[in-house]
């Protein structure tokens, strides 16, 4: 492979080398690349002086790496994923995905935002304060998983099996977004999830709708009744029990988000919505960030190719998530809407529930010791900018994983933006956010070490 | 091909003959099947010492016969079609489609019951009365066409070329159901049908649900609320000006209907529903006979596959079918019920609405002078039976068109059972159906002429 950009910037250069393996995780054809790339990640850890070690895992290495620990300082996990997702549609990208070049200062490249630019931001930012101090302020440990992207289905368990070697303070992650170019973002807050398949039955067989249409229900139309009853005119879920364990949002919280410059007028241009929707008395940041959701990702039943046929289906169905905030309870919110379900069902059809998956709501306190060293270690990044306080509207599993099995809160430190175009064509990370990444990283281990 | 059952009824023999013909319409492999056919029937009716023909059209032929007319006394336009519906699924069938054999006195084989067996009747009927008489009472038309299962295509176009020499007083079809076995049946009433496609659109493409959920409208979850507007509690439609034409039932069909064999009871055995729907203050024979409808017979939208892709759909699609009662107009259905559409969607969604196919509901007066001449008819077929009037609730275009072009009214004297199974495998006719068919034929004409 050839460089497209040559450059004398050698961090850029480092991760340009990074980005070109097509470390695609879900793809068996790619496995080989995952490989290689973890391999790669390993030698350059090692050649900035750490001791670093690719594990086998079922699926695909995980990569640790870390200094030399010393009793006495604190210990931070930052974690990372090298796989990234499958570039399809090519034909929708302005050049070849794996290829990273750049354009008026941003990267284009896939895993350039999601997640490997903004890993290897710390790693360059270690480098950095290595090849300087000869030593790190902390006690760091790397994990740099190969499975992000297909839902790290085995790092619960690599974990669990290196829980006492993994024992840290606090975690640190990059690998959500900033508000805006150049708001230094602090995430504290992610949805949960709660997902269910909804099925109405009627009857035996699709039914002729001239010779029984009007004498039997019609699960289609019971299906949208049942939708219907979700929600209220006021758009809140109309689910008895859903908003008992809500956390209310804090004035502070309201107030941090009301600055923040996202908000309707962003998400109608970014979506085409001729007008924003939602629960009444809450503003989009808050509806996305503080509130929970009731929504169909999918729907089917009868016919539904080209023209006519004039059936009374025999079954309908539904595809529902329920986006979940602290402190509500994937379990007990799905037992709720079940219960709606089945108790709205007229006679004459027959609900079935099925179960899916399910991940908490996660919350820390921006404010907690390592919270208030991550606001810092941000101001010195990003001098001069008023810091976002923000919570995210979707999931990370992960990391109420590491809360769950290592007992530790993380800093979310995204450094990717708005428009990053994570898991699409063209996806991008400009220079700035990658150098300011690097900056980041070391100011945060100094505040931490501080803390 | 050889006999299955071979029988010394000749009568049957032929209807045998007929049934072999695998004459389905939908098919272009079968076209030169459908052509034989025609040319059979063709030969038959002509050996029975009619003028019969064949008459090419841009699709199937339409085959004609008549008697020598004479003045002075009423003509009659029997109607029926010779094509069928595709056999499929084959596994189904406990015998081939089109080897008819008879099963415990009941004829299995695709097109016994539609509409092969009932026309044939008609057509033995009248070569007995020709056998026994050299004439027959009344001028007579036979019309068998080959398209009906397609939606009678160049049907309208047919009548209107032929408008003079098929004039006529009155159509009579054999193309419905008895209400039970043995009981004497004249429908009298349709429904007409009308259909749309209902699509709402938000977003420019699919959203993620954590990113973007609980601050755009959901096309999905508006689908439904829309879909759910279209009733009330009570089961009536909701949408304005859907009433306004109906014309109410009056108390004699009310009285006639009550006394039929079939009813919730029977409809919960046939299609397995648990209990009943429908609108409140009618029986179930009124609600499929006498009330219109508004159905859901497809809808789907957003992630339809196995497990979880949590979006919020750009778009959701509903296909809809609204049954009619007389004097309701399609096309003033539609038109509300567009208006409902559009002022029941929120900001922030758009709707769209494709009207589809419509036809006109349709009735008849069973008192009329050609009506009661039926009724005399059926008590002569099947004595000691009290004649069933009814209305079905499916519909039958082409009565429709009869009376447009050749601006009369058609006699549906149905031989069929509700079980059948027109259309599908197994499908079946009793020979004693067949039998009180020829019978009736003889006895309608006869009937007719003194009317």
């Amino acid at each position: 492979m050839s460089h497209t950009n040559p450059t004398t910037n050698a961090p850029l250069e480092r991760l340009f080398e990074f980005l070109r393996f097509p470390s695609v995780s879900t793809d068996p054809a790619r496995a080989h690349d995952v490989l290689a790339c973890a391999e790669w990640l390993v030698a350059r850890l090692t050649a900035m002086g750490l001791e670093a070690e690719s594990h086998p895992t079922a699926g695909h290495p995980v990569v640790l790496a870390r200094n030399t620990h010393r009793a006495g300082r604190p210990t931070v996990l930052i974690y990372g994923h090298y796989d990234v997702q499958p570039e399809e549609p090519l034909a929708a990208w302005t050049t070849p995905p794996f290829q990273p070049v750049v354009r008026d200062s941003v990267i284009f490249a896939r895993g350039s935002a999601d997640n490997k630019g903004q890993i290897f931001a710390h790693i360059e930012g270690v480098a950095a304060t290595l090849a300087g101090r000869g030593d790190l302020p902390v006690n760091l440990i790397f994990l740099v998983e190969g499975e992000e992207e297909i839902g790290s289905p085995h790092l619960e368990a690599f974990l669990n099996a290196h829980r006492e070697s993994l024992h840290c303070d606090v975690v640190a992650i990059s690998d959500t977004g900033m508000v805006a170019p150049g708001i230094p973002t602090l995430t504290y807050g992610l949805r949960g999830i709660a997902c269910l398949e909804l099925r109405v039955h009627g009857p035996a067989v699709d039914l002729h709708s001239g010779i029984y249409g009007g004498a039997v229900r019609n699960p289609a139309t019971e299906l949208a009744r049942l939708l219907a009853s979700l929600h209220t005119e006021k758009g809140q879920v109309a689910v008895s029990g859903f908003y008992d364990d809500v956390r209310e949002l804090e004035a502070w919280e309201r107030e941090a988000w009301a600055k923040a410059p996202f908000g309707e007028a962003q998400i109608q241009a970014v979506t085409g919505v001729e007008a924003a929707g939602g629960e009444a008395g809450y503003s989009a940041l808050e509806r996305i960030w503080g509130r929970p959701t009731a929504e169909v990702n999918g729907l089917g039943g009868g016919f539904q190719g080209e023209g006519t046929k004039t059936v009374i289906p025999k079954v309908a169905f539904a595809k529902l998530s329920f986006r979940l905030v602290p402190d509500q309870d994937p379990a007990r919110v799905l037992e709720c809407v079940r219960r709606h379900l089945v108790a709205h069902c007229p006679e004459g059809v027959r609900v079935e529930v099925e179960l899916g998956h399910s991940g908490e709501p996660y919350s820390t306190d921006p404010h907690s010791r390592f919270g208030l060293a991550a606001q810092r270690a941000l101001t010195r990044a990003l001098p001069g900018r008023e810091i976002a306080l923000i919570r995210e509207g979707g999931s990370i599993p992960i990391v109420n994983t590491f809360k769950k099995v290592l007992g530790v809160e993380t800093l979310l430190l995204g450094l990717a933006l708005p428009d990053c175009r994570a898991h699409g064509p063209d996806e991008n990370f400009p220079i700035a956010n990658f150098e300011t990444g690097i900056v980041l990283n070391q100011a945060l281990l100094e505040e931490i070490s501080r803390a």
